[in-house]
């Protein structure tokens, strides 16, 4: 499918209006039916929508781990994605955006607003650490690695990496959907992910804070700036956040023992 | 509330990592209950949590007029919005993002994909009119208003306009956020709509043209990109859509009618 479209728009150079060709990026819904049941429609760019729709799955909790796939069917037409799981209970959709209260024992994970992350995002202890200026050069591939975004300048990226190279990078309309598709790519591939990071254009929100927890790995860097409860949620779940990585300069929030200095 | 929160964080200025005290901004659930029933729960900065609830539950459809509203309560320390409104029917969340799928017959509304957005979403019919050279100094109007964005580098905002000036302007770390609490302030306070505008800091998605169009304004600016889903459905709704707007470039993407050039 396309992920841009081409349209005439109107042009103000300054001086005139003119008629001129653009390149617009391509918004799509997708529809995700599991065992028969419609679970969700998300809007996002047309592409990897196995991975969109298992990672989707994945993040919501509804799915744990590969073995429980049976098979993904897309409907490109139509925007639909059948997702056969082999267990047949059914999917329990009001479970997925429960609130949660925290007790008042003030013992872990007050912080999480779902029930679901607090059952599904898992601490990281993975022992991996990176040095600044792998930060830097693992931003400038991201950057060097979205042609979507100099073409239209609406979109986000995320990459799974190790210390030295992407392995896979993913762009989308939307922040989150970069980190699902990360996610069911894994779910369907198995990438080894103990000494794996993830590279990332957007705010680090807690929603993508979660989401690196739940995919497992243990260092998250961004172009752009945390918020505070993905700042507290990283504490809590032994994930490194780098963010503001810009040229030469970058802030460490969380977890610095995984950062060495250049010639440390 | 606070909006930002003061953290210890390691800057790496080039040279080597050293402890700073930066400011994070905020990120906040709120848990909306409806007439006694947990509705939703999103994440916004806590600012103006009664135009969020309002606004949020006009967006989605559950609410259509000022007068249906009992009354707000906001329990700021648990995160709670408790609305009462004055219709007691059960709420049917279902039916919020139930999947509209257009039929073959061709009329109108084929680029929506949820049912509550086909029966809420207004076609706009607003006469009014503006220059290019209004769109600029309305765009640098919303930049100089935002101090947190300044701050933090972390949120966006939305502002409801006339011609000339910035009637009332909203900041959240979410997109959307920034236009339910004008909906809601909108709601709660019955401003006249026919002239005004919308100027926004952020992408133009399909879901911030259809909460244009569903507060009822004709004309969004933005300094981003808007997607070909949100162009078709404003073509379709009536609205005017002009982005990319910086320094004194832009591009007018649908209904130009309401643009003129400068002297013209």
């Amino acid at each position: 499918m396309e992920v841009t479209a081409n349209r005439k728009i109107l042009k103000y150079d300054g001086t005139s209006l003119n008629k001129q060709e653009d390149e617009i990026v391509s918004e799509y819904p997708l529809t995700i039916v599991v065992n028969g049941e419609e679970f969700a429609t998300l809007v996002c760019t047309p592409t990897d929508l196995e991975d969109m729709a298992i990672g989707f799955l994945a993040a919501e909790g509804v799915l744990r781990l590969p073995d429980e796939i049976k098979s993904v069917t897309i409907d490109e037409k139509r925007g639909f994605a059948y997702v056969e799981l082999k267990n047949q209970q059914p999917v329990g959709k009001e479970f997925y955006s429960k609130r949660f209260i925290g007790s008042c024992c003030g013992k872990s994970r007050q912080s999480f607003y779902f029930y679901n992350d607090v059952t599904t995002a898992k601490t990281v202890v993975s022992k991996t650490h990176i040095s600044v200026e792998q930060c830097f050069h693992l931003m400038r591939l991201l950057q060097q690695s979205s042609s979507y975004f100099q073409a239209t300048g609406g979109v986000h990226n995320a990459a799974l990496c190790d210390k030295n190279s992407i392995l896979i990078s993913r762009t989308d309309i939307g922040r989150h959907n970069t980190l699902d598709k990360i996610y069911g790519h894994w779910m369907r591939n198995r990438i080894p992910l103990h000494d794996k990071l993830i590279v990332f254009s957007g705010r680090i929100s807690s929603e993508v804070l979660l989401k690196t927890a739940k995919i497992g790995v243990g260092i998250i860097l961004s172009k752009s700036a945390p918020t505070d409860l993905a700042l507290k949620m990283a504490d809590e779940l032994g994930i490194t956040v780098v963010g503001f990585i810009r040229g030469n300069t970058c802030n460490v929030y969380t977890h610095p023992e995984r950062i060495t200095e250049p010639f440390a």
